[in-house]
């Protein structure tokens, strides 16, 4: 996986149904724009919320419209869970798989470095470790991120750690193997494409998905400062529709510039008409950014 | 609910399945030695590691062989699978559901209070509310506890917040309703019983269930210092098989006992000799405590 | 020290400066409303807010002042400066040390326990340790106070991590000892004191000492039930005047009961309208309820 | 200031006494490693384990010494004992002074605002704000930056945060001012600079001023990709000599390097002979880098 991926939000009607048909839209609205893979079922999904299979089938229905490579989440707290909806994604065509690292128990690094060695051996799908300490508190060490980059089908990560020093001590250990590094934090995407990153699974992407891939073609033609000048605007809206507002601002965000985002899924509130406002703010100050790509 | 309800153990074969047979005897091994309650699928029973269908499997199980009321873990972070895994408790025939805080994204109490309401609202099982900050990282506030203690359909909560604090100010927040506030950590049962708590659903009275029982009898029996004495006795344990070594440790200690607790499954590792040398030491222990009685 | 100790607020000036004829007239004023002993320049104080020679004068005035003990706070992030105060504290004539767990830097639990043992070699007082986690973010394990309570210079202990549990682990490691344990956190002192508490050391004996004082008598004259329900009484606000308002609140609480409080001290902010006048109600459920001792 | 300026470790003698000759010694050792200014009494320099007059007596030692400017650390918990150290440090002759958010108690963002224009209103020095989660558990919000740098007498920001998305933030939040924003984590150097930052204060440039100057030489004559690929080469031993071994593994790899840092204070401990060799390897590996400068 290279270049932009959004880890697609799930739209939902207004009774708490997967809206299949904005599903379906939502996956043309951002591929017009120029993302280069797409990613059901991360956390911006709302994958926790649904059940195995629902995601199972959000993941069948971004394949099916899906003219770009599929990551699919796939990753549980359980490794039995795991392998079955990874073992799902594969029948349904998903290219590879994003295994987030296992939540709610506390594990110790041994564990899961034990856990992900057993899933990525039974794995069908190329495994790409999943560390996101915000929902986790748990964050993958470089040096272990290492060990696991030399099995055969562990073929990446998604970083959403926000840290480039961390995403530079795994670009250093991961260097010897064919191993995509993929940066899951918009507020740093143009630095971890400067530390050899792959691309990025960003929030960011959902709402802005021009945006973004227009940070990672300048970065690709050479143009580090117009890439990072680019990333550097994107900055309070990326982190208003992740950690200021999370799923329901990101929604809120692009409903306000017409994507098909639906609604939010309980327990996630709408947001609320101030933050609502501050959202539209930031989306006309896109919508401005983005006219003169 | 009322007295001591343990939280049980999911016996798992060596393959990581789940052992109904060894289930059905952990349900008889626990009421031989004077439980009130059982609780399947709380924290302690690896919940998180299993699929829907398993968990509705384990409810089964333990209602057809339980001949005490029986609370179902039936929490998730999402509320359709809430209702769901509810729906499925009720059909099998537990008496309540024990539903913990939804985890894995960060909601307002706001947004959790909306939560609650809506579940209790179409829960066909009276609901517990479960607070277990050290999985969740939230921990229900003794004023939205006391909120929601007035819903028709919330019965009572299960705080394994550990804060006898937060305990007292529940009791005096719900003093009003028909509420039972459990208990959920075993090294604060008798103070808890003494703030007036009607039992506890303890990872202990997983491996030392008649000490717990005997400690909810003696305070019952007015004999508080007792029962504080004997709890004093059991806090070593009871922190060796939680904070401590966790779910494994939990698993390790009752076999030591020699009750049918199972394998951990992944990603939970067994505990190391060293670990399973000390917890065998504590049980050492213990059952010269309870020869006593 | 027995009983009960206000860690006493430092009154200041408009200006900022410490009130030395207000903090003389809340020696008289918590001492008329029947505490045991005193504790200058613990975390309510200030302390951290002061220069050493503010804190040493503080310790000064209190000890001329005071009719019963005086438990002064000498701790500091470094050995020396700890052992200066200390030295001064007892050049003063206090009668113990509280020395809290240093700070800032991040000590494991070994530097910890030579840390302590190389104060206690040196401190010409007695020493209590004092782990407070909120604002230290490091707790003292029970089984590291149970070695430190067999070296001849540490005599007890002040436990703010609000844990029932932890506080039993601590009587039992160090009950081969003569070792005042005492309870940092009002919300539970009568169920320390069942625990085998010496006393407390609490923010609410500020605000309320006669009723801290009758927690404390009643446990004693063996009415443990009575002192539990009046200290169920003080629980809101317990809470208000620590982990809700912190001193600024803790202060306003006690001007609205007419005591010598003064003024709080930069970077501290007095609390807004809003919640001096929270503050003020829960003050008169106070006055009503000491109006009956 | 501009460039990179190490937060000068404090060399102590085997008693636990200031070696002021060591310190000057230092002063010379970086300076002739190319460093841009100097940073006496910061995190890296055991400030915390010092008295009032040693951090004074620091500052002066090593504005004499110096022949490059020198930012001194002068704050403290408390306003009062913060201005008092920035006025010694301006008798003394420091250039400007760094103030870190106050600690150990919690305060809003509010009061921080207040206590930084207070501060700033009656420093005799330039205030250079510090921002270091890591030890405070308090992050300078970018827009509370932004506003506290339109104070004439706020001049920049250490932030030791990790995070380049907050310093991309502050960088925009601060850009109509002249206000100079230092990066405080060596691993996110070059990204800094990139991102438009004007040096770093660096633990880092204790161990390795030659190359955190190279860093920054090679940089602003225009070569990122030399920058970046210079501290790649620095993660590892930033990492070991920070969040990993902390201030004594820094004492520890400069030892192995020939500088004069002298010993740690109480509480600190030295580090036991694995870390040492751990840093020793790594100080080789740097030697043969900078040999190659």
């Amino acid at each position: 996986m290279h270049g932009i991926g959004p880890p697609l939000v799930t739209p939902f009607t207004e009774d708490g149904d997967v809206d299949d048909a904005a599903l379906r839209d939502l996956v043309g609205w951002v591929e017009a724009r120029g993302v280069d893979f797409l990613v059901p079922c991360g956390s911006n999904s709302e994958a926790e919320l649904m059940t195995a299979d629902e995601r199972a089938r959000v993941v069948e229905t971004v394949v099916d419209e899906a003219s770009v490579p599929v990551l699919a989440g796939t990753g549980h707290p359980g490794r039995r869970e795991t392998l079955q909806q990874t073992e799902r994604a594969a029948d349904a065509g998903a290219d590879a798989a994003l295994v987030i690292t296992p939540f709610y128990y506390h594990h110790t690094h041994d564990a899961l470095e034990a856990y992900y060695e057993s899933v990525a051996d039974e794995s069908p799908l190329p495994v790409y470790l999943y560390s996101v300490p915000a929902y986790t508190d748990v964050a993958l060490d470089p040096e272990l991120v290492g060990r696991l980059s030399t099995h055969g089908n562990v073929h990446g990560m998604k970083d959403s750690s926000g840290s480039i020093d961390a995403f530079v001590r795994s670009k250093r250990a991961t260097a010897e193997e064919d191993f995509d590094l993929l940066v899951g934090s918009g507020g740093v995407l143009a630095p971890a494409l400067d530390a050899g990153g792959a691309g990025g699974v960003l929030a960011l992407a959902n709402v802005a998905p021009e945006a973004a891939a227009e940070v990672f073609r300048l970065h690709r033609a050479g143009d580090d400062d117009a890439a990072r000048a680019l990333n550097a605007e994107l900055v309070e809206l990326n982190r208003a529709v992740t950690a200021e507002y999370s799923v329901p601002g990101l929604k809120a965000a692009m409903r306000a510039r017409g994507a098909p985002a639906g609604h939010v899924r309980s327990p996630h509130q709408p947001v609320g008409a101030e933050t609502r406002e501050e959202l539209e703010s930031l989306v006309d100050r896109l919508e401005t950014l983005v006219s003169g790509f």
